[in-house]
């Protein structure tokens, strides 16, 4: 297939499923979502994409239909049934159906289960990244993947129209994280990223950076940054499951970073050759 | 029709109504909704809510495809095909569909309208309703009627489980509002009800409760209140659509209000008045 998806077990082309009316997303957003890449077929870190996922239904308290071991299986199944074997993998749960809207949880009735698949490649990592910044008006819940995405849409949106790669989010001078990526900075070759509390997303690509740089016996602290940290870094990075490590040369128009060329280069060389290593 | 959906022009009943898969409610909740009641056929405080609509549409840049008489005269047509005149109508618009999952807007595609509408009627004010308390962990853009109703939706279900009507939001000790009303309370023969900024939505049952106050002589105050004055207020009244102005005689199981029968009674008698008076 070209594309894939796939809603409670009726799978076609996206363009041709249609979801009912009454499925919760329609009215509240109430869901949760993961998201991956496969190279080859191979399904790049999905157990840690499988938990992060159950993690997220569990914290909403959305019943999910399936074992992690059979949601797997299906995501197997479905990555199989493509053109190609590299590909954007993303799944969602949505909190079951109900006929009429009501913000009370809907009785008897599990998760709804949603793939969406197509052909996508992770971003070449020797491109250079600009960015802006803007305060976090977010919920307090930015560590569950949800459906609520508005702001992320807005600040995205904000970002193409200055020509940019991704919004960085500030909240009372702390940064957070990117719209749809988490962000880290180097200073004097230490690792500094935002601790993993309701404010961020706990990125799986961020992980991977933290353990990298434990090999490579750079220091890591998990602990918040601010803005001016931000500007005055020797490398800003920028991470998702898309963006294993990418490097911003430009923030606000103001250049930053290219100070710790040398290391950012080893560091991404490592994440690759992991992405790659797990989907041969 | 004993109930009925709308999507983009089709027509049927609700369980009968599919969206595609690519709507961006499927992926970000990235719409806006307003809601009101019809009696008599007649829809209450039509020209409020459409005004609201376009409101909540334009602060997200969401481009809806009719003007406010056409929408008007659409929702009006839908009413008129129901088995009832007393009905729940709601409606909302999403930002259009892309084929692809994408945060940034899709490009020249106008918004998608739907519609929901089903035989209901507003609440009894004569009936007392219980509260709980929550902190509120919201975004940061209340004003707007977003589908992003997560929080909404997990403290709707928190009331529910506690036997209770609503959950009362605080933010930093400052009463915002509840899940899906406006909360409001009466000290000293003066109405008290936190002012229109982004922390709550400029209720349309709210700004009635402060006309028919000023019609009154009830002086009103648009200021922030806490949660100690909210425990300590001599009546604490809820809002919305569907309940003009209830009665709170309990929060977190404690006795609140109680303390100014009579002038409630009043309140009540004219918003009702005005309810019936609009849907003759």
């Amino acid at each position: 297939m070209k594309n894939l998806g796939y809603y409670n077990g009726l799978c076609d082309e996206i363009e041709n499923i249609s979801i009912p009316m009454s499925d919760r997303v329609c009215f509240f957003g109430d869901g949760i979502y993961d998201a991956t890449y496969s190279r080859n077929y191979n399904i790049f870190s999905l157990d840690e994409h499988i938990d992060r996922f159950y993690n997220s239904a569990k914290l909403l308290e959305i019943e999910l239909p399936y074992s992690k071991s059979e949601m797997k299986e299906l995501l197997n199944d479905m990555v199989r049934k493509m053109d190609t074997g590299e590909n954007f993998v993303y799944f969602q749960a949505t909190r079951g159906s109900a006929p009429v809207r009501n913000h009370v949880f809907p009785r008897d009735t599990k998760a709804n289960i949603w793939i969406n698949i197509y052909h996508k490649e992770i971003l070449d990592l020797k491109k250079h990244i600009q960015l802006i910044t803007m305060e976090d008006t977010r919920f307090l819940h930015c560590n569950i993947k949800t459906l609520n995405l508005i702001p992320a849409v807005i600040a995205s949106q904000r970002a193409k129209e200055a020509g940019c790669f991704e919004t960085v989010f500030h909240r009372n001078g702390r940064v957070t994280e990117c719209a749809h990526s988490n962000v880290h900075i180097i200073k004097d070759n230490t690792l500094i990223t935002a601790p993993t509390d309701n404010l961020i997303l706990p990125g799986i690509a961020r992980k991977h950076i933290i353990e990298s740089c434990k090999k490579m016996n750079i220091p890591v602290l998990e602990k918040p940054f601010n803005l001016e940290q931000l500007f005055d870094a020797d490398e800003v990075l920028v991470s998702s499951a898309g963006a294993l490590c990418l490097v911003a040369d430009q923030i606000d128009g103001k250049a930053v970073g290219g100070k710790a060329t040398k290391l950012v280069e080893k560091l991404q060389k490592m994440l690759l050759q992991d992405f790659i290593d797990q989907t041969q």
